[in-house]
């Protein structure tokens, strides 16, 4: 796998924004390569890129990078993902790797698979990496240092692709490439990343000017990522409903265990409770 | 305000934990009194104080430091703080001013009233920092550094004594200073520290070696206090059920209608719902 030469390969990124310009930043920092592309349907920003020599050239057309490049990053949402690959489906270079960094993985690895051409290989990932903030011009390569990566190959997927990617991304610097099923990984975001964001938007509804004196560091912490993007999270939410709500509905459930302690003053029980949950937190190591 | 001196007077801080050592070690750094005394059950923590010259002098009986200090901050749990005042009422300097450091006053404050000297002055207060660390040697006096104090004096309190804390407390590097009513301390604290802490402890509830992979900032900051004092917050969510309770009704409340607009696909809902959250995030501005 470490043989993998990626010195004569060409990139396109597509998509500048927080993630996308992170990625090309992150690239042009750490990887020796041909080439290193972007698409965007905003010219400023691309030519921003190229005067920084972030990227070697930006495109507002997208079929030159796709024609000629070997590995290809989405850094769009879900759906406009989608429908990128499958408008553009023709005109990706034979044998090209794609891959997207959206935040669901079944719909978008089930739908791509359905019409894509059967020389490419999409292989879908997700950088466990974010910020409060967007755009290009909040882009960092240092958003990616001891962050995980998830891939989600396909049954279709080429195992020398995955490594590929997987040493790009270790050249990164992301902490670990962890491989998961689309569905698992839907899954398991539903509760490591959609039920946080959820909480901490229903947790800031009540906030007033009299509270905010009384604001320690885990109200701060809770609602960080109240600061949202809600375009991308109303739509990311909406398409992984089933594995949202069932999350949800567990954790409801668990707030009900606590309240009822808390109501029966049940001190005993509450103190059991709150003592297997610091474990359960130490046992994370983050 | 400013004229206040308190450079003759006596400190005695009872309980030398996080919370305690982080007041001995930023009076050290910050003031200059005439003695620092600190009352602790633990004679090796007092000693390892002493030798650090972090206090002049720890005591495991309390009656010779009472007798003699001005200001006395207790940093000791709730119903001990309570009790410590009761069983030593009689030991108290004429006309000294008593504050604690709890997360709950409202029971603190009546209680105690209904039993203090008409001399003695109690004041409660609550410093809204802390540590997922416990004990003296995790103490530091940066916690304090930016952090809000809250302090809930009584009718019966005297103006002048609330001024000597507010300095005293401005001395240590609070940001700020704010006066509240011992209930309302209770309801505010409920919904930006207690309801944040049932959360993380619920969230983590769920967490399995397989989930760890995928976890990103959003559950980590969550669930960084999940990483409790179990003995010590059994006892304030108890200690504080009525406000505790209404205010995690309110949250599922708040989860609840999120719920409802993710299971009936309604994306732009959702979308305003989630740009409210972030407005209001940002109106935080922590």
């Amino acid at each position: 796998m470490n043989d993998i030469d990626l010195s004569n390969i060409n990139i396109t990124i597509v998509g500048l924004g927080l993630i996308g310009g992170s990625f090309a930043k992150s690239i042009r920092e750490n990887i020796n390569l041909k080439n290193l592309w972007a698409i965007d349907v905003d010219e400023n920003v691309l030519s921003t890129a190229e005067k920084l020599k972030i990227i070697d050239k930006g495109f507002i057309n997208p079929k030159f990078p796709l024609q000629n490049s070997d590995i290809i990053i989405l850094c769009i949402y879900p759906n406009l993902t989608i429908k990128f690959i499958k408008d553009n489906i023709n005109d990706f270079k034979q044998n090209a790797i794609i891959t997207d960094t959206s935040g669901i993985k079944h719909k978008i690895v089930q739908e791509v698979n359905s019409f894509i051409r059967d020389d490419l290989d999409f292989i879908g990932g997700h950088p466990m990496a974010g910020k409060e903030v967007n755009g290009f011009s909040n882009s960092n390569d240092n958003i990616f240092y001891n962050a995980q990566y998830i891939l989600t190959p396909s049954k279709r997927s080429n195992l020398t692709n995955i490594n590929i990617l997987k040493v790009l991304l270790s050249e990164l610097k992301f902490e670990a490439v962890t491989e998961l099923t689309p569905e698992s990984h839907d899954h398991i975001i539903a509760y490591t990343s959609h039920l946080p964001h959820i909480i901490a938007c229903a947790l800031v509804n009540n906030v007033a000017n009299n509270t905010c004196s009384c604001i320690g560091g885990s109200f701060k912490d809770a609602t960080r990522v109240a600061n949202i993007n809600a375009s991308l999270w109303s739509e990311l939410l909406i398409e992984n409903k089933d594995a949202v709500l069932e999350e949800v509905d567990k954790f409801i459930g668990d707030i009900n265990n606590i309240y009822k302690l808390i109501e029966s003053n049940e001190q005993e029980y509450l103190r059991l409770y709150l003592e297997k949950s610091c474990e359960k937190r130490k046992m994370m190591k983050v």
